[in-house]
């Protein structure tokens, strides 16, 4: 299996790109990783960290999508970036599988514009696996952030692709759907979760209704859509929380600091280092972008070496089940109560 | 001083709403609590938690507004309701605040019909200060679910209302403020966020521009704006992740069940008692309505009698402090760089 990995995505670029790649390497010699960028300064980095194995090769892209451009015109305008040069190898064939930390929005776009979409799919999204923090339950969030503004036959897309995945992904024969919305009543929310709502009350899917944000973590849906505005926003907040929760237990004790709460912290350490890598999303290796003809995955702009090794494997894993037949399937289905989508003319709007 | 507390407001009306008042008055002899609501039901209430001490009465009201009534058109239509006749008797100085834990959207709309609005505001909005979970930081939220379509000089407006609370409550002289995006980039966000961030950038307040989800945590600003759907979504997703997060680390220690996690977890048992009253927003006692004539405070649908106890403390200090006149000289200032709100002819539409 080959895989791309953009060696200029997320926040210390292409250093952790790099140490990602080779992190995943050499556990994985029946995988290859292709690192796409500026082919000296990725080579710089490799020959840093010790010089690459076997497996790694660097292919060359000279310039760079930054976290303030347009997503779409940024994809059209820089043909050379390391995010439009990724997704070409795959869509020569040439590779699997395309793995960003980059700019989520131009990630999307990427995928949009260079792979193409499933048919009755009008806009790809981010959809993020949720950690379990009750019971066994898992949601899927989508979208995480590719789309700003959206129309109702979006999240009702989403609502098709997500229950695909997770009943792939998780065996669940009837995932639970719900829309994201500030209460439970049918009165709330806004004229994009309403309209979205009818639809799937009108759908085959097992649509439960709105949810509100603590159902998130509840275990009570599997599958959640939202516009990629609101569901970025509360990806990140559920990030801020976990993180300082964790952070006021740790303080908390070495403020009492007493022999008690030192002797306790020591006893819980394998329960907190636990807790920690299951609410630390950057483990959790990135989101699958659903709805494009082929596989991508979303790493976080955060991520760590370890984070990107997990999305890589992520990859390998997505383009081996090849899901892709499954999703046509059902969202080709879904035409019998999805409207026939009625594209504008304007190019869309990532983030 | 006379506090106002809908009777039936929230989860378990009227008894939870009596208990709560029967803890305030009994602490607080020298405040009174109107309970407003079906004056037998509640009387019933009364009697089976043991009868009402001198400083707590009755005043009824025949109707209620359910959290599937649209907010507007019920304190329109409901005049007697628990809600509109506690704004009425604030608005006559029969009272000096009103608390409910009833529909949010419908308590700002009382607010809003029958105590008005301050000069220059267009819409109140629900103000939650959110609890420091690194350093010394607190957070103000605003809207958190008052105000579903919003306007970017909505956002601009409570900015101002959220800087003088802040600055009020905390001390802070020039509280930071942001507006809530998906990203830090100016290039992200909505039409709404960019162009409340426009009007942002030419005030005279202390605007670091957008925040993401993560910063209503980490101490980095102080005043964090947003329309009242994504306010109320992301409010209700930072509960779930505490309440997970507290969860987990119990399951964890149970199912681990060792003698040295036991041991543990006893000798940390006050910091996670700490911790757990910290993350417990019901224990927070509320959000004040700014933008109005009077004070109000909205409580958590799922508020506890103590909750309950803590939002009549709220009221009773945010009306012996009487802010309002800060608040308004604060927004008559910032006249200066606010446009002149061009109100539009429909009803503004609450949650």
């Amino acid at each position: 299996m080959r895989l791309v990995l953009d060696a200029m995505g997320g926040d210390h670029a292409p250093e952790t790109p790099v140490r990602g790649a080779l992190l995943f390497a050499r556990e994985r010699a029946e995988h290859e990783v292709v690192l796409v960028g500026p082919a000296d300064r990725v080579r710089d980095c490799l020959a840093r960290a010790g010089g690459a194995p076997l497996n790694v090769r660097v292919h060359p892209a000279s310039q760079v999508v930054e976290m303030g451009d347009q997503a779409f015109s940024a994809i059209r305008r820089k043909r050379d970036s390391s995010l439009r040069v990724g997704f070409e190898l795959v869509r020569r064939g040439e590779a699997e599988a395309f793995v960003s930390a980059g700019h989520s929005g131009a990630v999307m776009a990427g995928g949009l514009l260079v792979l193409g979409r499933l048919p009755g799919v009008d806009r790809p999204a981010i959809a993020t696996l949720l950690p379990a923090l009750k019971g066994s339950g898992r949601c899927l969030l989508l979208d995480s952030g590719a789309n700003v503004e959206c129309r109702p036959e979006h999240l009702a897309q989403w609502a098709v692709l997500g229950s695909a995945y997770v009943r792939a992904r998780l065996g669940l024969a009837r995932p639970r759907v719900a829309v994201l919305s500030n209460g439970e009543e049918s009165s709330k929310g806004t004229a994009l979760t309403r309209a979205a709502a009818a639809l799937l009350r009108g759908s085959d899917l097992n649509f439960v209704g709105y949810a509100e944000g603590r159902a998130l973590f509840s275990g009570d849906v599997e599958v959640v859509v939202t516009d990629g505005f609101t569901g970025n926003v509360v990806l990140k907040t559920s990030e801020g929380v976990a993180a300082g929760v964790t952070g006021v237990l740790r303080s908390a004790i070495e403020a009492r600091g007493g022999l008690a709460e030192k002797l306790g912290a020591l006893l819980l350490r394998p329960t907190f280092a636990g807790l920690r890598k299951m609410v630390d999303y950057a483990e959790h290796g990135g989101a699958p972008l659903l709805g494009i003809q082929g596989v991508a995955i979303v790493a976080h702009g955060r991520s760590s070496p370890r984070a990107l090794q997990q999305a890589l494997e992520a990859a390998a894993r997505s383009a081996e089940a090849g899901g892709h037949a499954e999703l046509t399937r059902c969202i080709a289905q879904a035409a019998a109560w999805l409207p026939v989508r009625h594209r504008g003319k304007s190019a869309p709007s990532g983030g």
